[in-house]
């Protein structure tokens, strides 16, 4: 049974609010009476727009009353619109006073930012935070803090920033059996993959305009090593398979390898190229789960290929419902600034923990499998010479691989000749042992690559 | 504030459940100690499947104690899985008893169950509908009333069946500002015009074949005319905008005059056909908004165009996150029977009305105009002779309608030859006064027929 702030506090009683009044108004105003305090960890893109809609005119009866971050000097300015109560601070412990009802945290990371929401939600204050490297590694033991101190733990902003995907999986589909989601969960490698297809650049190209126009960071290894939709996967796979899914246990392979010729060639073939993450229940398995995140062949037309530029899809599948799709922008200041506030909104009505933290906070262990049998795309890059096609069906056919279809493009260099073999369905262990062998073969110029069809 | 059913009854104080535990199990169970009652109205498709879902093994502690319909001796006949304890009755007024907590209406109508619903609502019970058209017209009042009553009301089901959009525009989205919500709202149209648009058949065709296949009613005409669309979009401003949109006040405009050759020519200029939805805020009026029911130009690959067979979309655009869209199955027993069981797990945690109901009752009147510009497809069919093309030009440049192109395929007979003429970016009530004007010109085999275009 759900409280809201201050329940049994005499002079707060009359505090309910937190809607979308609309009529012109600003989002947030309601004729509340006593307000709700917020204090923010972090102030940096998405906490300045956190700050931004607190400190507007509709913001009331919610009140920021804390910003915490380091450099708290150079941070105040250019900040007119904060108000001159907001007590800046560069000491987290300042948040932990007992006027504070909600503390934001928008550091990211997994520490400081994990000891100190513990911290808080130990004090009995409710947290929102848009973490999900810490969700992902300690989301189980978060929840369960908060189900014990009573208070809430909101992370819609964690899983594709503007998209409200973990409420509608909770609440709105709390009545469906899900058994698999997947999805689009990093824009920035979206952002790359539909610029080659689209422009026929190499990826080094691509990145190097993604990173000037902002959409890649300096060091992009978590977005294109599949690290940061991972971070999502596992906190999709918690609240809406209840799996425990470990990050390091999820394969994650880089897109770092494509190149513009993988793009000529799915496109052929009627595909094009998407990272996917994919999480699926396996039947008569209740302790494995079937999980990846990995650059992988999409129908033209297909929901996954129409995801464009940086934009996130969340797809869940489920036992009754079916296939229900959620699209958006993953990311950016605005965005998740609204998913954030949309959190503070909600705890400010129910601080008590729903009763699904204490399902979701459970920690029994999953593995990961990889039952599914799936059609495969191998590209080679080679020095031409006769035998090449023999060889390598010769030791795919050893592995009991059966090749579908060869391709070739004409006019390219003999010098390196990119070539396409298809396979038929098959166990991906198979393929990835079959692909060790022959990248020792001395005919390629490229190591060869394989991809997933997803069908 | 909140409350539980029971709250402040020590014999139930520990019910507390309704999430989706997973690990196999199926969807509702939950370890809770004492049963909600919940009474079915109406045992059709949807029906059926929320009491199988209720009497699942995995519904407790949810109880179906009683279930309301026509001829029920025929009804009971095949549904062994129906507890024996359960109540069959053919009048309403045996499920206001007093161990009955949760009653689902889903015959739909306006009466009797916009009456039906009043009285359950006043007689203290918490309602969960799937009642579109009652939703539309009376949700002002209905909302209102649980309000004063203190109970809730659920109708996520009302609106696009298995997608949450409810729940995840009133809270995901709750601190968000909402300008536009636009979609694809019925699946019948929807699957009709993905059908023509492939198969390149006639109107009438594509109905027959609608009808056989059980996706388009005997009388299908509220959905050709937009009808159905027009109750769930008025659903949606009201809890997404805050406007209380009359449904007769939306402009309706059927299908039904589309034929085969409008696809081939919306198809030459890079777009297709759907029946689109949208209402949207227009600045600086508060009292009126833009909004529409209408088949209309939609470009190839957009949101809209990808949207396939009978499934539905909703596009809400906020001023802070920008577009997210919704999508998945709109109809269907099994995808609203989610819905309705989500929202009554929803019901039973939370019985007491949210304060958003208080701002969505408001129903001060709103009306519509249309405020944009649009370009516009315009269709003839005509009996061939010179000088049509330079009567139509005069017609419409008298109007000040600027032609954009005129597009004629080849190989059409003399006798019944269609062309098309696109207009630059005009007036709704312009383009509507043109061709009522140039309805009458006699060299027409058909009427004309004019769409807009959305860019």
């Amino acid at each position: 049974m759900e409280r809201a702030i201050g329940e049994n506090d005499r002079a707060r009683q009359n505090r309910s609010f937190g809607e979308n009044e609309g009529h012109g108004e600003p989002a947030i105003s309601e004729g509340a009476h006593v307000g709700v305090n917020v204090a923010l960890v972090g102030f940096g893109t998405v906490g300045r727009s956190v700050a931004r809609l607190l400190s507007g005119p509709g913001a009331h009866p919610l009140r920021l009353t804390h910003i915490c971050n380091r450099n708290v000097a150079r941070k105040r300015v250019d900040v007119d619109w904060v108000s001159p109560d907001v007590r800046w601070t560069e000491r987290f412990e300042d948040l932990l006073t007992p006027e504070v009802d909600i503390i934001v945290e928008l550091i990211g990371g997994l520490e400081p930012a994990g000891a100190w929401i513990k911290q808080a939600l130990d004090a009995g204050k409710s947290v929102v935070t848009a973490n999900k490297q810490l969700m992902a590694h300690e989301g189980g033991a978060l929840l369960r803090l908060a189900s014990q101190r009573g208070v809430h733990l909101g992370f819609e902003a964690a899983v594709a920033g503007g998209i409200p995907v973990i409420r509608a999986i909770r609440e709105g589909l709390a009545a469906d059996r899900l058994v698999r989601i997947s999805g689009i969960l990093n824009g920035t490698c979206n952002y790359m993959l539909t610029r080659m297809e689209r422009a026929q650049l190499a990826f080094d190209t691509v990145l190097a305009e993604a990173q000037a126009a902002g959409y890649a960071e300096a060091d992009p290894t978590d977005d294109l090593e599949g690290y940061d939709a991972r971070a999502k996967l596992c906190i999709l796979a918690r609240i809406g398979l209840q799996v425990a899914l470990k990050p390091a246990d999820v394969p994650c392979r880089s897109i770092r390898p494509l190149s513009d010729v993988d793009f000529v060639y799915a496109k052929r073939l009627g595909f094009t190229i998407r990272q996917v993450s994919r999480v699926e229940r396996i039947n008569g398995h209740d302790d494995h789960v079937d999980a990846s995140i990995e650059p992988a062949l999409v129908r033209e037309g297909s929901a996954l290929s129409r995801v464009q530029g940086s934009e996130n899809l969340v797809v869940t599948s489920g036992t009754f419902g079916g296939d229900v799709g959620f699209s958006g922008r993953g990311a950016g200041g605005d965005p998740t600034a609204v998913a954030v506030m949309s959190d503070v909104l909600a705890t400010a009505r129910h601080t008590s923990p729903p009763d699904w933290f204490r399902h979701a906070a459970d920690d029994r262990a999953v593995g990961v499998r990889h039952e599914r049998l799936t059609a495969y795309f191998l590209r080679f890059v080679v020095k031409d010479r006769p035998g090449i096609i023999a060889t390598l069906a010769d030791r795919l056919s050893k592995r009991g691989l059966n090749i579908d279809a060869v391709l070739q493009e004409p006019g390219c260099s003999k010098e390196a000749l990119p070539f396409v073999i298809t396979l038929e369905a098959c166990r991906r262990t198979d393929v990835e042992a079959a692909m060790a062998e022959v990248a020792s073969l001395d005919f390629q110029v490229l190591p060869p690559l394989s991809l997933p069809i997803l069908d």
